[in-house]
This record gives C-alpha cells, structure tokens and sequence, in this order.
C-alpha cells in the first residue's frame, strides 16, 4: 500500500497544540474510513516538512496516537494505521438502555480506539492547566504531613473558605462553615437524595434531567416524575400538577445550561418557581455545576441567591469548569439538613483526599479557576458556535433543538420515536459515540433524542460528527413514508 | 518570667527527624504542664548548643510549633509557650457518645493546640515517603490530559492489577477484574452494607468493633449485634445462637488485628467460623485494613484465602499501611455481588480520582510499599513494646487489657463501669485524648473501655500517655470502696 498524502490546515492561533490537532485530524480520518487500517503514513520527517511543523510536533503526535492504538510503528519499515480500529464491535451497542449502563460506556468511550465520542459532557483535559496546578501539588510536599493525614469531613478548612468566596462573588451569601465539600455532584446528589426522600418517595425532576441523578435514585429505591420544559424553564403549570398528585419531597432542577439540553432557565420563571415550590413546601435541589460556563449573556442568578426562605439546597463542582479527575465539588445547604448531610458523608467515605482540598484551595486563592475560565470560555465558545452552525447547516427541519446558551451538551430530538430506535447504534458503527435521550427521561417519551457534546471537541471534529449525525438521521428520515409534522413543544430557536 | 531549661535526649537512631523530636518534647512539656503557658523558651542558638544540634534544626522544631499555635514568637522578645493552651475547654468533653460525634472529634483533635491524641488509629504521617510519592505525582504531569479526566468506577485498571497483585501475594485468588477501587475502607463498607442489607434487617458485629461501620449502618437502619470475642476470636457458640435469633445478612469481622482491640483471630477459629456461617447460609464480610501491619509471628491467611464457598466479601485499604489522605481502598466480592457493588458506586461518587489511583498504582509497582513497610513495622512494633511495658509498669491488674500483635490499637477495660464513666473527659482536661470505648459497642457493657492508639505516637509520649492514663484510673479506682474482682472474660495475656 502506498504511502497516504496528508494535508490539512494547522491553526496556529488556536490554543490546541499543534501536535494535538494533528492527530485529531488523523483520529477523524481513521474513524471516517479516509484512512483505513493498514495505510502508511508519512514518515516523520515528511509530514513535518508537509504541514510546516518541527519534527517534534509529529513525533509527539504519533506517539500519541500510537500509545492509544490508532496506528503502529516497526524500525525500519514505517507507520501505519492500526489493524485494531477495525476490529471494535461498534455494532454491539449499547445492549441495556440504562443511566447505569450508559454511564459505564460514557466512562469508557473515550479508550476505544477507532471511536470518537460525543456521548462526554466534559471539559476537554487538553486545556487544563497542568503545569501551574501540578507546581501547586508540589508545592505542598513541604506540609506533607498534613497532606497525607485523613481531612475533616466537611472538608479543608481552607478549601472551603475560598468556596465560599467564590460562591460569594458570584451572589449567594455562604461563609465556610455553610460549605460541605463532596467527592462531586454525583456525590452531593447522592448525599441529599438520601437525607430528604426515603425509598417509596416521590421526587420531581425535569424531564429530560441528569442521568446520573436518575441512577442514583433507582438504587435509593425513589420515585423519579418528570416535568417538561418549555424555552424559559420547567412548565410550572405541570409542576404544580406534579405537586398535587405527587407529594414529591424535592424539586430537582439544573437551571443554569441545563444537562442535556443546555437551556438557561429565565429569571422570571426562576422568582415564579420559588415562589411556587413555596406555597407546596417543596424543596429545591438546584444543581449548578455548569453555572460558570456562560457563552452569551451573563446568566441569571442561582436560585440559592435568590431564596429568601431557606428553601434550596445547592450543589457544584470543579468538574466541568476545571477538571473531572479532582473528584471535588461542594454542598450548601439550610442549616437544618447542613448537619445530617455531614454526618451522611461521615458514614459513605469519611472525607475527600487532604492534598486535593489543598491543591485546589490554593489554585483557587492564586486566581488559578478565574485565569482558567478568561482563557478556555471563548474557545468553548467558538466551539458552542461551530456546532450550532454545523447544526443549522445539516440537519433536516423536522429535527428540533436549542441553542446551548452555555455547558457542553445540544439535545436533538427527532420528530418521531420509529425509525430512529437504532441512531445511536448506527453512529457507532460508523465510529461515533452520543448519548441515547432515553437514559435521561424519568417518563417515557414519543420522540426519540440523542444528547450530544461539543466541549472536549475541535471544531474539525464537531463538524465531521454533526456531518455523521445529520446523515443517519437523513437516512433514516428518507425511509418514512410521510413527512413527519414538527412538534411544538420543541421550537428551533436558533 | 525566667527562661526554662530544657534537657532531653534525643535519639539520633531514630528515623524521626531530630527536629520534630524536639517539638514532641516540647508538646510534651507544655500538654503535662511542666511548660506553662507564658513560659520563656531558650533562644534557637542556645537550646542548639544545649542539646548539639544545628540552628537550622531548633528553628524547623519552633516553627512547627508555632505554625501549630503551641508558642509565639516576638521579635526582640524571645520565644513563648502560648496563652491559647490555656483556652482551650478540654472540660468540654464529647458531648454526645454516638460514632458519629466521636469520628469528627478523633478527625479534629489533632489540631487542638496543648493536646496530645491517643485517640486515632493512624499511622504516622512523618514516616510517609513522601518524597518518592510525590516524584510519582510529578511523573505522571507528562499524561495529564488522563490524569485530570474521569476515571472508570470500577477503578484505574493499572490500579487494580497493583492490587490483585499485592492480594495474590497474600494469598487470595484474585483477577484485577476482581478488584473493586473504592474510597477507603468505609466507603467499602457502606456500599457492601447498602448491597447485602435493607433498612430493618439485622448484621451481626463482634464486641467491640469498627466504630466507623456502627455509624454507617445506623444511618442506613440496619441493626447491629454484637458478638463477644475471646482469646482466639469471635466466641462461636454467642455467634451461632445469636445467627438463629435474629437471622443477619451478614456478619462483619476483623479477623487481623481487630480495631479496637489489636487481637489477632486464630487458624482454627477462622476455618470454624467459616464452617458455621456456611451451616447458616450468613455471608461473611472481612475488613482486612490492618492486616499487613504484623508485629510478630506472620498471621492466619485472610478467611477470603481459607474460603472455599464464595461466602466472603474483602475490604482493605491503603489508609493504615500508607497513608489515610489517599482515601483509597478495594472491595473483592463474589461475582454475584460485585456487579451491584460496582453499581452503586456509580450512584454514589462515580469514581476515585484518576491522578491518586495511578500514582498508588506506580508506587506499588515500583516496590513503594514493600519499602515502606521494611523500614516501617520495626518502629511500630518499638512502639507496641513500649506500650505494652508501659501498661505492665502502670496500669492497676484490674484493669484488663490484651496485647496488641498488630495495628495501632489497645482495648482497657476496667473493672466496672462506675466510677470510670469521666475517664476520658478526665483525660482530655489534661490534654490527652484517648476513644471511649461505648462508640465501638453494639451491645451496652458491664465495664467502661477506652481505646488507646499508639502508631502515630514517638516512645516517649507513649510513656507519657500510658502515665496519664494511668494516673487518672487509679485516682477513679481509690474512690472505689471494696476491691472490684477481675473480670474472667479479659484476662491480660501480656
């Protein structure tokens, strides 16, 4: 076989590594068939020389690609694609439509070699900023005595105070004592899940909401109702029909580019919801966790800021706005859960790692996020951007979605549940990884869904995967006898 | 106030760095008293001379000391114990006598300026290669795009080939696909409670026990009962009538240097106890923490080796043998268990942190371990002998009390319960914290215990602290008016 000739474009401005690009844009040539298993690549000194770049570059690009299995070297006789990326079941899909089988993929799509994933919505690990937060690790080896001991379980002392700050600036009134550190939203939600609901109780959720929280009260033993969401939020009208027949112990809402649809919920329908769950005495559990990564205008505030009744529980994290990896978030809470939710922790894991809490603490008190945030939102941004321009570009009309004002995650919905059962599948085939919509729906629905993500994605990347998306769908699409009416619930608003 | 005179002897043999004997001396001082607050200490050049040490040394041991609140410095005026050793409320007492109350406090004493802890069954912090670990740490910088992304729940697979490898060793027949990561023996532990019991249902425990675990099952409903120990290990025949009264889901055991009581469960015992909880159909859960942490004669196999049957699940850790602020642990379950365990996890923090799982997995790899505990085990087991002559020289022979052949832990108990009920509040208001032994008990008892804990202590403040302790029981036993007989179930075997 010859060798393959490679060209594309480098963008020097962008912050991505060039050696980073370089194998993105051989992923997506694998993946997509343009290079199939057993071509030879260029070698290093050519393809440097090709695209401008030291020999440095592709080397590094190569070894990567190579330590990840996507292409093989032998001395002497060059580089090639691997033989690996054909032999994946793609096809074995995912076999139980399950939040707990479908995180476990989510958790491993990103080691199978030959596959790219949309189904993560992470942060893309490649702009974290490892070289200041790995000088703060080492930093601490002086006070390592403390850093190896057990923490306090409500967290570092110090952590908490720049929590607090942090929450502060950003409108709740918080001092550290408020601040319960947890290992994560999936813990937070799984410590709050456990002290308001007891197995056999209901709890709202909005419909479609967080697939984790959905697992998390399946094993509980608690009841999940969905209520749908209109542009501005949650259908209040539906809330308060859920509230009656339900008697839910908690309302739980992401407000802030919500997981999966990436919708901001409006201020008006904010002061209207607390108001409402006042009246019924329904608690909010508000989840925050991608508050911060806003793309357009400033977002509304939380709805903990806004409360004056002591009526939200508050949960974030460090996971989408820094990294997933440090396994830190935080809990605020009205004083009288504050306690029992502590001692909850207590019993589940006793306290997070001291030297984490103290890494992250002092990032944070260096301006280490604030830094982070000024530098990676515009290039989330720019990818926000692609994908929704990709988005109006392909896809059929009758496939409804919104524009995400900010998060990692778009919600396509199509305007039917036949012939669209196998999508996901017939992307993996093809080398792409979405999330299926049913594992985030408490009820079931009459659309199929898929949520995809853009946030750990070049833009070459999200305009090949919206391309691959667009063309099952469009295929898919072509084998219905009747074009399908568009369904209102679900305006295209970009 | 005159300047005071220090002399003592510092042990240059000893792996503890002189600077931090020092600061224990003075702790000491100051703790008993001898050093009151206010007390002028002598110039860093003077006690240099004094006691033949560099400048650079006495400043490392003030400055810790000062950093921890225990003197102050003026510049110009010298070096002075500190006022806040006297405004501490020691008297305070532990209010409440749940688990719960008792973890926080064992998790916050250490940082009580003028207080001594005898109270938490922790290694010591300042024998920790820290060194080496945090040259792993800043190794793996080169592959932070994985470090800072989400790991599997299931744990980092070179993680659990490290572990499956350090289990084969020990004797267990495990496969990495085997090991479940967890954080820490007690998240171990509640998902294992949560997967075998539902609220209402009932779990035997030996008496005393992990007070860890009392907490986490009271929390989830479960009952608890406990089982009495003898010499050899859990007495069977109270094992068996109790299995026919109150048919548990299981029965928790530490079968290797028991917390709190340092015993070490026999062969025979161990095959027995098998053997009878095979004859009822009762799952065994087996908390090996403080299993590699042997003193003497090499113990029994884990009952997960001696198991033939899949009745045994296994918990242990990284906390005792390495250090607690990992928070890393591993559950081996029967295949029919892990599954659910691993599904609950997810619900419960999704996974451990990926850059403290690969870290652990590369220092065990590299033999950090094995190193670790060669040049660790010789200066826990001087400081079990310590104790234990300390105990003999001190302790009145009503008090009882086993010696411990492992851990970090020993079980007094006195005579009766009156007039020992203050013991501990007694100790604290003289600056020593030792664990009242009713938090380790399902079943009220007859007598008052007190958990003492040695591992993180230097021999002098062994000395010191079994002399306080000493001290106070003897004070309690003069009120007594007749002689108290010995109790036949805790026969001191020293």
């Amino acid at each position: 076989m010859p060798t393959v000739s490679l060209d594309f474009h480098l963008d020097r401005a962008n912050p991505v590594a060039l050696y980073q690009q370089i194998s993105e844009h051989l992923k997506a040539r694998i993946s997509d068939g343009r290079l199939p298993a057993g071509a030879k690549l260029p070698t290093v000194r050519q393809l440097a020389s090709d695209l401008g770049v030291t020999r440095l570059t592709i080397q590094n690009a190569y070894s990567e690609l190579q330590s990840a299995g996507w292409i093989e070297s032998t001395v002497g006789r060059g580089t090639y694609v691997s033989h690996d990326v054909n032999g994946h079941s793609f096809g074995r899909g995912i076999v139980a439509l399950t939040p707990d089988a479908v995180i476990n993929d989510i958790l491993q799509l990103n080691q199978i070699v030959g596959l790219r994933s949309m189904a993560s919505a992470s942060p893309d690990a490649r702009l974290f900023p490892a070289e200041e937060f790995w000088s703060v690790i080492a930093e601490l080896q002086a006070d390592a005595v403390t850093m190896v001991s057990y923490s306090s379980s409500q967290g570092d002392p110090q952590l908490r105070v720049e929590i607090s700050r942090d929450l502060t600036e950003r409108g709740l009134d918080v001092t550290p004592d408020d601040v319960l550190v947890v290992a994560g939203v999936t813990q937070g939600l799984a410590l709050i899940s456990r002290t308001l609901a007891q197995p056999g109780d209901n709890i709202l959720v909005e419909q479609p909401t967080y697939l984790g929280l959905l697992h998390t009260l399946k094993l509980h033993g608690v009841n999940a109702i969905g209520v749908p969401l209109d542009d501005e939020g949650p259908d209040l009208g539906e809330l308060e029909q859920a509230m009656l027949r339900h008697r839910p112990r908690f309302f739980y809402t992401i407000p802030t580019f919500q997981n999966p649809t990436g919708r901001c919920m409006s201020l008006a329908r904010r002061l209207e919801l607390l108001e409402l769950c006042a009246a019924y005495g329904v608690l909010i559990v508000e989840d925050d966790i991608y508050g911060r990564l806003a793309y357009d205008a400033p977002s509304p505030p939380p709805l903990y800021a806004l409360d004056k009744r002591g009526q939200v529980l508050f949960v974030g994290s460090y996971s989408k706005v820094l990294m997933p990896g440090l396994r830190l978030g935080f809990v605020v809470a009205p004083q009288r859960w504050a306690d029992r939710l502590l001692s909850l922790r207590r019993a589940t894991d006793l306290c997070s790692p001291t030297l984490f809490q103290r890494t992250l603490a002092l990032f944070l008190r260096n301006g280490g996020l604030k830094r982070h945030l000024r530098r990676v939102l515009p290039i989330y941004r720019e990818r926000r951007n692609t994908l929704v321009s990709a988005l109006q570009r392909n896809l059929p009309p009758s496939v409804h979605w919104h524009q995400p004002q900010g998060g990692f995650c778009a919600w396509l919905t199509m305007p039917s549940y036949q012939p669209f059962t196998d999508l996901e599948q017939a992307l993996l085939r093809q080398g792409w990884a979405v999330t299926p919509g049913e594992v985030f729906l408490a009820e079931p629905a009459q659309q199929k869904s898929v949520r995809i993500c853009f946030g750990a994605l070049t833009p070459d990347v999200i305009n090949a995967g919206v391309d691959a998306v667009s063309k099952a769908i469009r295929e898919r699409l072509n084998t219905v006898a009747e074009p399908v009416k568009s369904n209102g619930n679900w305006t295209p608003l970009v």
